[in-house]
């Protein structure tokens, strides 16, 4: 049963946590308020877009804002680079070119705006691309929180590759490159002192060396995302409707690593709705399912890969997306609301 | 007399507001702070940067953090697409696309998120420059102040020219597109309802097409830069310390507008270091001069273009700025310390 929930009218009048969730909210705020600026937008959304007179050169942009600055796998240096770097990737894109821009607030110790940048700039280093431009603003005390982060990267296309959020095919095997749920933990348990941060840590890193490893698939690999905002659900859920199609998961499939699931569960949280950092999904087709996850598995990136589920026709109801749970049940996988881990990347 | 004023050392230990004021301080932050974790900036800093393997392409970011995001001649939504816009014109390249990231603060009105967006839109369409992708996020009340906007922009350079801050010659001629100071008086008086507002509006603008007039002059244009944060201070400071060359204007060829010069005047603030965001200098060599003035005059936003000045040998004090004084005294013309005019951009 899939019934939609409209927001109620006064919600609408101003800005909401959830409207930066990656969830309906945000779905709603971008189709209303942010891209009739811009004509409409053709198309499905993707997290890189094609340079115009290219055809081969992509473009993609992502502010960071996580509290705290520093979390268990990572900070927000480090975060700010993969975030940007797997948004190119997730186009078939390898990053071309880095620029950061940094919103500071007045009174943030300089020894730690400097261990943000040299851990921003390692991670530009580890993922093999260079910073080439960037801007510092500094505003007033209280007018930010201590440093928020906007990195944007030009990728290049990687040959044979033509993925897209609307390309999945009925039949496609959804593949998973590894656990979820870490990042969205980690930053939460961190920020509010909940003691899970020795057990979990954020998964973020780089994968464009997993979407090259795809490569040879061509044109058999017809999706890749990476499940941030919104966690896998809201991936899945996007996939879908821009593919209008279904999409059927098993549960037991998932990987949800046993700190992370104890996490949610006192949490009242999905795992599937927690965001991620460094695991991606992708839709190939069938044949090419076994040879897509040795390639991922030679990675260390890619080395919990496996298959959760598959692409069913619509059926009446493209867009839907379903879960076998461990009991044998089915539930619909609902895209998140709105706001449940606010800041978290 | 040049004597550098070291910062003291406590004052090193914070960020301070004056570390994101376009200047000595900002210089100091990129120095020790923000470039040492990219393996240090080789070269004069410019406003875009070339793509690597691409011998065209230049790239460019911004933050924008304007208060108020409205004031007398534009808002934070114009002012993101010009600002990004101006920075790849300065490099000598025309705009393929820009990149919007948008941080949101929680409860701001949905009708002005609305505004702001339709004059970004309504700025990039006049600009000729279609926004290709971005991004929204969103964090609590008093964690931002209402709206930060970093744009990005990916440029194609004109052929034939090579302007640099580096690229001035002794004999140049310093031309200025038009009066200075608007900009920054128009921002703090609506801010601080100071009543100049309705003599003063912004001189937010696109500058690309003025580059372009100017494109013919190819070899014989050297710089262009417009000064931003730090103001025309600011920006002929760093091209004649970058060109290791000195400077020297004539302080009665600078338009200054009377209802700026009033401002001013009751603030304590030098014209020359507040921020402008629709006009330009271009240095030029001396037999092109004449050219480049006609060309700009050519063109609404350069309609008032002048010459305040030359280059001189740097004559054993590179980057040494002086302006010959209406009572005609010569003085020298110093980079702004720190901060005048918070979040005027």
């Amino acid at each position: 049963m899939i019934t939609e929930c409209p927001v109620p009218r006064a919600e609408t009048e101003r800005v909401l946590l959830g409207h930066g969730a990656g969830g309906r909210l945000t779905a709603e705020l971008l189709e209303h308020t942010v891209l009739p600026a811009f004509g409409g937008q053709e198309g499905p959304l993707e997290d890189a877009s094609l340079l115009p007179g290219s055809k081969e050169l992509v473009m993609s942009t992502d502010g960071f804002v996580v509290s705290p600055l520093f979390f268990p796998g990572g900070d927000i240096g480090s975060l700010a680079v993969h975030g940007t770097v797997n948004d190119l990737a997730m186009r078939g894109a390898e990053p071309v070119a880095l620029s950061v821009a940094l919103i500071v607030e007045e009174g943030l110790e300089l020894g730690q705006l400097e261990a943000v940048m040299r851990s921003l700039g390692k991670a530009a280093q580890e993922a093999g691309v260079p910073v080439v431009t960037g801007d510092t603003k500094v505003v007033g005390r209280g007018a930010a929180d201590k440093v928020f982060i906007t990195t944007t990267g030009v990728g290049k296309l990687l040959p044979g590759l033509a993925v897209s959020a609307a390309n999945a095919r009925p039949g496609d095997a959804v593949l998973l490159s590894g656990p979820i749920g870490l990042h969205g933990t980690a930053v939460l348990s961190t920020r509010e002192g909940l003691g899970f941060e020795a057990d979990i840590a954020s998964d973020t890193r780089p994968l464009h060396r997993l979407v090259a490893a795809l490569a040879p698939l061509a044109d058999r690999l017809h999706v890749l995302r990476d499940p941030t905002r919104g966690g896998l659900a809201a991936a899945l859920n996007e996939i879908a409707r821009d593919s209008r199609l279904a999409v059927d998961i098993d549960e037991r499939a998932v990987p949800v690593p046993e700190p992370v699931a104890a996490a949610c569960d006192i949490l009242g949280l999905d795992p599937l709705h927690v965001a991620n950092e460094g695991c991606m999904v992708a839709f190939v087709a069938p044949d090419a399912a076994d040879e897509a996850l040795a390639s991922m598995r030679s990675l260390p990136e890619g080395s919990g890969a496996v298959r959760i589920g598959d692409v069913l026709p619509a059926d009446g109801r493209p867009g839907r997306v379903t879960m076998r749970t461990a009991v044998g049940a089915r539930r619909v996988v609902d895209m998140p609301l709105g706001e449940l881990l606010p800041r978290i990347c």
